[in-house]
């Protein structure tokens, strides 16, 4: 690695990745200032809106000025080139891989691809698509130690709420025995519309308009999104070796108004439950609708709101909450996890 | 530092000490697996229950047996000693303090006086005690930076659930704005009876009986202990050098069932909360009960369970709750503060 430079490789181009790379300018002289380390994004791979590669550091603010003008990269700059992700990330001679790109929640690819790819080039990865660590965590935790290379994905379950940092490094010693949580806003925000009197049809809409729910929202509406983040708490909290499909898991899309009514006569909510728990010795996942009463605290996890209650041996339950967040939070989870990482070299 | 030794001087021999001493007793031979250090308490200074000083390692397990039996240590034993506490932690040639001694909330001593004599004779300390943190922080921290000796806190507001550390190690790069949180239990116990509809005198004496609050229950009631936290707060992750008389606190004392019906009728219910903010430039403090909705998340902290919500400029607020703590809590946050200086060392 270059003496005190971290040059991003930056594999997508959405929101989030927008927003990072806004972070990155504004706090670019802090970081200096106290780590030393001069950050730069020195190669991007969009899907739709081009690639670029330039080791001396991309200009950011035009290229987010150019994705905000034109859905693109300036096609005819010195440095915009003409690759595939992979390539981008086999040439662009970074050191650090931020994988942004679109999440496949059936396999984790080619999320799982993109990082391997990065480990073999000798780059340590920060990844905020929790594909990877639905499907492949050990190994990719095992592949990064066996290099000495860091693997980080705060991100990828609850944004930049503190859940896996939280364990490993504010409940030392602690084993963890069980999480129970609400992960899934979209289904959130549905349900709670539910409550309030809307049909299922016009919740969904709602969410839509607001940006909550895909146009396609099944991924949601039928907790694969749910048992993706279940299965990545499974794997780095309870070392599980499990992947979505093997989560029991049950969406929302049968929940009638009639239901919401029935839970409000027993003074409940219904509620999308995520768990992860123990059962004769082995460790199970499950994304199911219960009523939750109106006394306890997940009831009251409103709109695009989350929770995350962790069981450990020594230290009773505690939980995390996240207070209805905006892309800012998802942008922050890869700007921690790349401090963390300044730390750590 | 004598190599790889831990040798703990425990200052104070209550429940949570006691809990910590089981703890060592149990995890003793798997920290040494797993760090190499081998952790021994080494000099105990009780008020009433006498003082020892063993630099082989006190037998931890007949201390408790003898506590447990006569109230005291066994005052024949050839480790016992007849100094007060200062004479012992000048003399017990232990490297770390832990410091358990009772809470003076008017003015945080004797604690700050043992820790500033740990600190002279080259001790790390931890300190379970939060009248040091809400009195003196920024003198006692400054002067263990100077020394290069660690000096840990974290059971000191919400016993061993993660706030200090959760801002410190998994919240990088971000300021804290604000906070906002339920941190005294024996409060919310009693104000959680009076909305069953007990009277505040049988809430006081149902808080006794389940052994929530003290005989004479004024400095929870009063608002001392909230205050004492609230500056603690400030201290810690606002930089302020506050204490816990420039709180503006206001305790529940007044409250009469009619207010709680008054709350009731507006769906909401009586809280006392802690905040800490900013105003005119200058880091504030205040205690007091206010009406929190039905819909807040806080109206469900339940019993002796609490909460705070943390405001950062980038990652906006989270909440971390503790569920209705044991002794063991307790005994785990000065246990994580332990693991935490070994991984510093």
């Amino acid at each position: 690695m270059k003496d005190k430079a971290i040059n991003i490789c930056l594999v997508g181009f959405g929101n989030a990745a927008q927003e990072f790379c806004r972070m990155v300018i504004t706090k670019n002289l802090e970081i200096k200032a106290s780590t030393g380390y001069d950050v730069k994004v020195t190669a991007i791979a969009g899907r739709s809106k081009g690639s670029i590669i330039n080791p001396k550091g991309i200009n950011l603010a035009k290229a987010l000025m150019d994705v905000e003008s034109n859905g693109k990269f300036d096609a005819n700059a010195e440095d915009t080139v003409n690759m595939d992700t992979i390539q981008v990330i086999e040439n662009c001679s970074s050191n650090v891989l931020v994988e942004l790109s679109t999440l496949s929640i059936y396999d984790g690819e080619p999320a799982i691809s993109h990082i391997e790819t990065a480990f073999e080039k000798g780059m340590h990865v920060i990844t905020g698509n929790k594909g990877p660590i639905a499907w492949k965590y050990q190994k990719l935790r095992d592949n990064s130690k066996q290099r000495g290379l860091q693997f980080l994905y705060e991100t990828t379950v609850m944004d930049g709420t503190p859940i896996f940092n939280f364990v490993k490094y504010t409940l030392p010693g602690c084993k963890v025995l069980s999480f129970k949580g609400i992960l899934n806003s979209t289904t959130n925000f549905v349900l709670e519309e539910m409550e309030s009197g809307n049909s299922y049809e016009d919740a969904i809409k709602e969410a839509k308009r607001r940006g909550f729910a895909e146009e396609d929202p099944s991924m949601d509406i039928d907790g694969w999104d749910a048992a993706a983040k279940t299965a990545a708490l499974l794997n780095v909290l309870m070392d599980t070796n499990i992947n979505p499909t093997e989560i029991d898991r049950q969406g929302i899309a049968h929940i009638t108004l009639k239901d919401i009514e029935k839970a409000k006569e027993k003074q409940c909510k219904i509620k999308l439950l995520c768990e992860g728990y123990i059962e004769d010795n082995i460790a199970k996942g499950k994304v199911h609708p219960v009523y939750i009463s109106n006394k306890d605290i997940l009831s009251n996890i409103d709109a695009t709101s989350s929770i995350l209650g962790i069981t450990t041996d020594l230290m009773g339950e505690v939980q995390v909450i996240e207070k209805n967040p905006e892309i800012q939070q998802t942008a922050y989870g890869i700007y921690s996890d790349l401090l963390t990482l300044i730390r750590s070299l």
